[in-house]
């Protein structure tokens, strides 16, 4: 580890000594045999190890190798097989799926460290000038192949880990805005927020293992945005390294000095420069936060009253509705012990019934309040019309607060699916109220039906995750049981499927994780070609040689699914 | 009139029967007296005619004149004096001191009303076609030199008038979004949405007299964006005429497809291309909508206020405080009869001495809730604690009342003043909460120095616009006593010192007034060289002939003032 910076596993998400476990939830096995035919119960093989593959050489040369050292020092100027390889991919199922096959593609040929905006610019200038290619890196936990090199990259490829970056700078109290380098992950930046009793209240499922700079990179979303904003809301300002200099921006709350050059940085996913730090809206620790969870006859009837929700006079710190397949996976992955269960399976079971509810249509709800205990109880007593109009019941705080507890712990079990020959992925969309119902049911027919394409089993759910005045993004989380050497392809035919749906219903390529290379093949659809023609213009004129993590967002006739071929 | 295309005064602001009248508002011409010497009482000479000037013939020719007329017909293809004149300037004051004094700079030579975005799309490609210059215009309020043609411009300048274009075409009830054409101006698109329910709550000074498309090209702001937010906001998806090309952004809550196209458009100024229409938030008509008025006994105090308030559980849907000149300038500008005056003569002015208060240094609050009564009722409480907590003392609704109906007419009396010999103007910036003060104080300070240089009296004095979380506007109204040959050169060297005040104490070069060739000196101050530098590789990237509208935003090697040359 290189001076206290967190490195995940090479294969899977997270750290070597955390992995799921279900020997507590006996409702899980028979929820996934029941659904894709898979019995997580089998033994699994052992995971491969790192020794087991050849690793591309590195083709870093004695002089830049000389230039970074000379800049850096010897420490911070990495080219070890294992420090290469993750800093190789992201962690979407598709990067674990290679690398634990020994897929490498076109790894970094250095990986370096630097500690300083400083020596950001010192190592872009001297990669420029051997017209190597740079890829910024935070936690690695990209999903959309933002990470890659291009296949094939020609010139040395330098991955630069922000992660000796990591410290906030300087809390403006009066204004309630944080300096903060880009480098930091999400746990060690709350923890020197909080200690001084702020918050920036930005919560993606990444937390743990994303950074501030990944965020503003990605236009990444929180869990919490109904009330803290996207961080495109969030980031006021901030500092980028480019070729030959350094943009400042500093924090404003809203400016009109032209197109909004903050904005141009918001989701360059490298393509621009490095950023280095960040100037962020944070929040006083509120009096109060309560997760309350509700309970919805149809998870039509849960997105109606988010869509009302946000046009009536209250304003929630989140509002998260399952649909009917996720509110059983969320029941079936309760502790024996826990409240999910436990609330669900006696007395509030019993009044769904005589409601005339189908428990197998039912849509689970977590909606968050914070403020004053007064603000809180105001709050809840306009949601609770709201819920009550659309046929729901309130059923406490108790898996609220469970949720908030194990929030962060899906990826853990996506891994756990994958060891058991299960490929499982997510992938959301924004759009209009008017299309949100619609766009659900759409996509979930769309799944089943590719499914059906290649004869696997598998799964489909869904959660509105985060809510808007004019709409809302549902995030979709899908499995395909195929363990077989055709799983990658079983893969791009339902990924294709999935993002042909929102295309093809008013959805957006992506709510809050990015193009990358993944999502580059629908981009015409969702911005026009004329919206890519502006962003290719954008990213030509400020990088003419290609030099700054080429091929993402736009990729001219690379490789990778498209929306048109058949699969690969 | 063409096809019911409203047009302004070539020579001031709005329609030629209405003017600013005072013999009802006693206080007013002593408070003039009082703070500038000008005696607005004293007769004016006649308004030039503008048949006293010769201006500069078209040099548009017979091939392009040909294929406008066959896209749109001969009644939208004009070329007679006064149109090109109308459509030569914005009306800031600046171009009314030109105007008026025959001084028509690059006049273009024809002026084009499309009716349809086809029609847009035609125009375009012929003129581009041609070499030549693209200037889209719509209420022609513009203040920052946005709709001037380059000085010595060689090539044929074609100004886009999009009036006919004014139909709210769809509301999408479900989303709250409404698809508006480009070329509507602010009471007509309300009238249209109101007689359906619903409201854009989009209230800019300039509301009578300026369109939706141009609110969006210069990133534009209503007094009621702390509820409905600034354009950038309330703009989800619009439609823009690009030479060869139409771009197509769906309306869309938010979306991670790259850096924003939607944002490089938002303050783009005509430099990418003509907006032919936009998906906008709308609203439902609030059940209650109130302004309050308080008062506060120094500008900081109510400053303070407003941070707190948005600090807090509240959400109101403007909060507006005056400084203490500001708050002269409303007493004196009220009728006698007038709830304001008559508040503050009597009672209200007792307890304020009764306070302790230095009744010149009072400052006027507006502060405004929607919603439901209940609702309005439970945010005024929580202002009412924080305007108490500040020494704060409320006065009604009556002179809010008052402000909401008079809350247009200030540019109007803007032109009765240079009429007088006072040249007036209005610049705003804003900050994070931290500089909100002293950016106040320093601006003053750098005002009355500047008119101290000059040897001239005049005024200035501000109001707290919009609230942020992290910041706030602060709207300047500045006037100098200069009816001599050289006011332009006083005026020039009073806006330049405010304009620097801005960048020396961290504002923005403009909140939402834009750039154009005015604020464009001080770009690389406010967004840094390497954001002028982004935004110029935009610009070339997408227009590498600079038929769209150039000079503006950047502007190299232009005229015009700057940060650090002597007086013109």
């Amino acid at each position: 580890m290189i001076d206290g910076v967190k490195q995940q596993k090479w294969w899977g998400w997270g750290e070597e000594r955390i992995s799921y476990q279900h020997a507590d939830k006996p409702k899980f096995a028979p929820f996934v045999m029941k659904l894709t035919g898979v019995d997580v119960n089998a033994p699994v093989g052992p995971l491969p190890k790192l020794t087991d593959f050849e690793v591309p050489a590195s083709i870093l040369s004695d002089d830049l190798r000389a230039r970074l050292v000379t800049i850096l020092g010897e420490t911070y100027v990495q080219t070890d097989d294992e420090t290469r390889v993750v800093h190789g991919y992201g962690k979407g199922v598709r990067d674990l799926m290679k690398v634990r096959a020994g897929d490498f593609g076109r790894l970094p040929d250095v990986v370096v460290y630097p500690g300083t905006a400083e020596e950001v610019a010192g190592v872009v200038d001297a990669v420029v000038e051997a017209n190597g290619v740079l890829i910024p890196f935070g936690g690695g936990s990209n999903i959309v192949a933002a990470l890659e090199a291009v296949p094939g990259e020609a010139r040395q490829v330098v991955s630069v880990n922000l992660g000796r970056m990591r410290k906030v700078l300087e809390i403006d109290e009066q204004s309630g805005l944080a300096h903060i380098e880009a480098g930091v992950f999400g746990p060690d930046m709350e923890e020197q927020l909080q200690a001084r009793g702020w918050t920036m209240g930005h919560q993606p499922d990444s937390f743990e293992w994303s950074t501030l700079g990944g965020w503003i990179a990605t236009r990444s979303s929180g869990m919490q945005s109904d009330k803290y904003g996207d961080i495109a809301d969030i980031c006021r300002g901030l500092t980028m390294v480019m070729p030959g200099r350094v943009l400042t921006l500093r924090p404003l709350p809203s400016t009109s000095s032209g197109p909004s050059v903050r904005e141009m940085v918001l989701g360059s996913e490298g393509r621009l420069g490095i950023i280095t730090s960040a100037w962020v809206n944070v929040h006083r620790v509120p009096a109060v936060r309560e997760i309350q969870a509700y309970f919805f006859p149809t998870y039509e009837a849960g997105l109606k009253a988010c869509e009302q929700i946000v046009a009536s006079d209250a304003s929630v710190m989140m509002a998260r509705v399952s649909d009917d397949v996720e509110t059983q996976y969320i029941m079936a992955n309760g502790k024996q012990s826990s409240k999910v269960s436990s609330l669900v399976s006696k007395g509030i079971q019993k009044l769904m019934v005589a409601k005339g509810w189908d428990l197998e249509k039912i849509a689970m709800s977590f909606i968050g309040f914070e403020g004053s205990p007064n603000h809180v109880n105001y709050e809840k007593g306009l949601v609770g019309k709201i819920v009550r109009a659309n046929g729901g019941l309130g059923v406490g705080k108790g898996p609220g607060a469970l949720y908030d507890q194990k929030k962060y712990d899906t990826p853990y079990l996506r891994d756990f699916m994958l060891d058991h020959g299960m490929v499982c992925d997510v992938s959301e969309t924004s759009t209009p109220w008017r299309y949100a119902a619609e766009i659900h049911t759409r996509t979930v027919a769309a799944v089943n039906q590719a499914l059906d394409e290649i004869g696997k089993r598998g799964v489909v759910f869904c959660h509105l995750s985060h809510s808007y005045h004019s709409g809302a993004c549902q995030y979709f989380t899908f499995a395909i049981a195929d363990d077989s050497p055709s799983a990658m392809a079983s893969y791009d035919h339902v990924k294709r499927a999935i993002q042909q749906s929102f295309m093809d219903f008013h959805g957006t390529v992506s709510h809050h994780h990015g193009v990358g290379e993944e999502h580059a093949p629908w981009l015409e659809q969702d911005i026009s070609p004329a919206g890519v023609f502006i962003q290719k213009a954008l990213f030509d004129g400020v990088d003419p040689g290609q030099n700054l993590n080429p091929g993402k967002i736009i990729h001219e006739g690379r490789p990778g699914i498209s929306p048109n071929s058949a699969d690969a």
